[in-house]
């Protein structure tokens, strides 16, 4: 895809916006990746659709690999499911009220173990009908009384939450295992390193758990970790101190906080036999199925991005999930200048373009009419991996500067080979 | 992507479900497609996500054509983006209310001018900022009293909504004709025939407006049509009578029904000047905006397409939409009988899936322990394009049986020559 950048619905601004706090928060807003309507919930705007949808390709590929199903559950759950389970009166929800109406029939979906749970009655009845996964990628909703961490902890928030059945214990926690794995593959892919972290079970279950925590300051989870072997605990459960040695290994624990990406739980039988979702073994006996769930947070990711990989210019985006691929800078005079050098410009920009088109990339020209310190402000405020400046500099030579948003260095490099140096990026 | 179906979560069922009384919504549930979960609130099961998701796909293709930018809006709209335009007292809506609050601070999102309005303050300031047109694919909420039609009249559905932004009627006028090709060309490429009817603005707008009416006997909407040039009018706002000479081309006024798939909204100046959207023209004035909005139900579209291709025995996809391009059927004697030629026959099927694979068709493969009149019952109500039915029949040949469930058609073809087909079908 090629956009002009001046056809961009959203701009830049340079002021940081009132009322935010969180890095996160601060530049992709002034990046216009979004837009803030209320405390803790954001319009994603173009820009930042396609970092979320670039994210979302990522998880999708990761959960196929894994045999989950994508489906798509509601957000009105009525109220019935969760007064099966026993959540209905929990305080995390909003509840939906019809216009007009006085008695709340829904909670909005903040998970989907209580509606999934009842659906998967009409599917899963045999052991043959076992082990099944299906996940979704949906917007879900807390009540958040202190949402002021940006897209880290929002009021509505997109999430991928997957299920997972089995007939046994054993069959849950092989299958937990891989799960664990692809949840570090899609960290990886996003370029944040992640530790692996036992945790406690929350609203969902009352085994041990595992998140999955991005060692930042921004974090609002304490966890020990082991600064040999990475063994982990959350605080909230753990007997550990700071200095202790880890039992593992015999490397020495430290304390850190984490941003919790994504976590996973062995649901056991806590929702289906609530739910009376059981099915018939291979004895003939009827018992109830075993649950896992298992959640990664898109928009909190999006933010986990944003606050470990930025500097005080602005966001660098990995090239993975970065909305473009190359940004163009087109330099020219005001027009009163040189006509003749803007023209020249103008068709080195075009065959540049036409060449990362040929390989499929994503570009954003940036063609404003504005200075070059506005456009490499916002060049690197915008963070996308690799830039390329055409400018009059290199009309003698046909050459152009290729840029790089990491290290910031910058190289000169020929106009033909343009193609050759994106295939490498 | 080739998926085994003893391994799909959801299965067929071949009763009607109760309570059901449109036809896509027992076609869409008996074929697992979907499931219901309250009244007008459904969960879309992998086979319907997948139909789902080659919709959305057909739109973005056809947005993008005409330079809309793809963004995510929240679902809480807060109160007081509703009270500026005058709709927070509209009865169509969800209010939600925090879990233990009394007071409701938002309306679920039953539409997004109100809202996207509040956002373009900060973006369109300039003439040189205008037009622009963005839009989104969002799951919408209206509390509609009698959903009792399936997808056709949900509480939740899935929807798309494009808004323009311009400098002046003329403009906006300009785009309005684009919309209305853009939409006619994707109701086209999902096999829907639509009119293009003359309608009411409803509570977007007090101009006249166009809603695109597929003809269907189930649909709600009484529709004036000139059996010859196909003006046609909503009985709401129509002064004709069945039996009129049309003033267009002198044909015949007929009386139909019709679902309304898609509608578009010349807006004005109806919410730029509720919120204050003002631009800077060329003359240095300060004027409103004038705005466009523009909606297709996708949800209501996949029900669409099933009301109007279908049969006793099920659903008949275009190929557009279809969940997958080739269903194989594998027909094997019982475990008991020959086991030589169920080997062979499985070779087959590998061999099939293989060639269909490389082409980059999705196959569903029905690998499972069932009747070989299960399967032919469960290949017309799933309704996927063309199949493939492997069976001993075939072993002496190495042939297949290539079947159309459009005009349920078989023909017996070389299985060395079904890549030749499949790229034909």
């Amino acid at each position: 895809m090629i956009l002009n950048q001046s056809e961009l619905f959203a701009k830049t601004t340079r002021e940081a916006p009132s009322g935010e706090e969180a890095v996160n928060a601060i530049l992709l807003e002034r990046g216009g990746f979004m837009a803030k309507n209320s405390a803790g919930i954001y319009t994603f705007l173009p820009l930042g659709f396609r970092v979320m949808q670039k994210i979302a390709q990522i998880i999708r590929e990761e959960m196929n690999a894994i045999a989950g199903q994508e489906m798509f559950m509601p957000a009105l759950v009525d109220k019935r499911y969760w007064q099966k389970t026993g959540r209905w009166d929990l305080p995390v929800g909003f509840e939906a009220v019809g216009k007009g109406e006085t008695t709340a029939g829904f909670v909005l979906g903040w998970s989907h173990e209580d509606l999934l749970t009842d659906v998967a009655l009409k599917f899963l009845n045999s052991y043959k009908d076992l082990p099944k996964a299906v996940y979704q990628i949906q917007t879900k909703f807390r009540n958040e009384p202190r949402a002021k961490s940006g897209l880290l902890r929002g009021r509505e928030f997109m999430m991928k939450d997957l299920y997972s059945f089995h007939t046994s214990e054993e069959d849950l926690m092989k299958y937990y295992n891989e799960v664990a794995k692809a949840y570090k593959k899609i960290f990886e892919r996003c370029g944040v390193k992640v530790v692996y972290t036992l945790a406690a079970g929350g609203d969902f279950t009352h085994s041990f758990t595992h998140e999955f925590q991005a060692i930042s300051e921004i974090g609002e989870d304490t966890i020990f970790l082991c600064d040999k072997c990475e063994y982990a605990e959350n605080k909230e459960i753990s007997k550990l101190t700071e200095g202790d040695k880890c039992e593992k290994c015999g490397g020495k624990i430290t304390v850190q906080k984490g941003i919790e990406v994504g976590n996973i739980f062995p649901l056991g039988t806590r929702y289906s036999e609530a739910v009376g979702l059981k099915f018939t073994n291979e004895k003939g006996e009827r018992v109830p199925v075993v649950m896992g769930s298992y959640g990664i947070g898109l928009s909190r990711l999006m933010a986990t991005i944003v606050e470990v990989s930025h500097d005080d210019k602005g966001i660098i985006w990995p090239r993975s999930v970065a909305p473009f691929d190359v940004h163009v800078i087109k330099i020219q005079n005001s027009k009163s200048k040189n006509q003749n050098d803007n023209q020249k410009i103008d068709k080195l920009v075009h065959d540049i373009v036409g060449q990362l088109s040929q390989k499929s990339l994503d570009v954003l020209v940036d063609d404003r009419d504005a200075s070059a310190g506005e456009k490499f402000a916002d060049r690197d405020l915008l963070g996308i991996p690799v830039s390329v400046i055409v400018s009059e500099k290199g009309l003698t030579d046909d050459s152009v500067e290729m840029f790089k948003r990491a290290d910031m260095q910058a190289e000169r490099v020929s106009v033909g080979d343009i193609g050759k140096h994106a295939a490498n990026i």
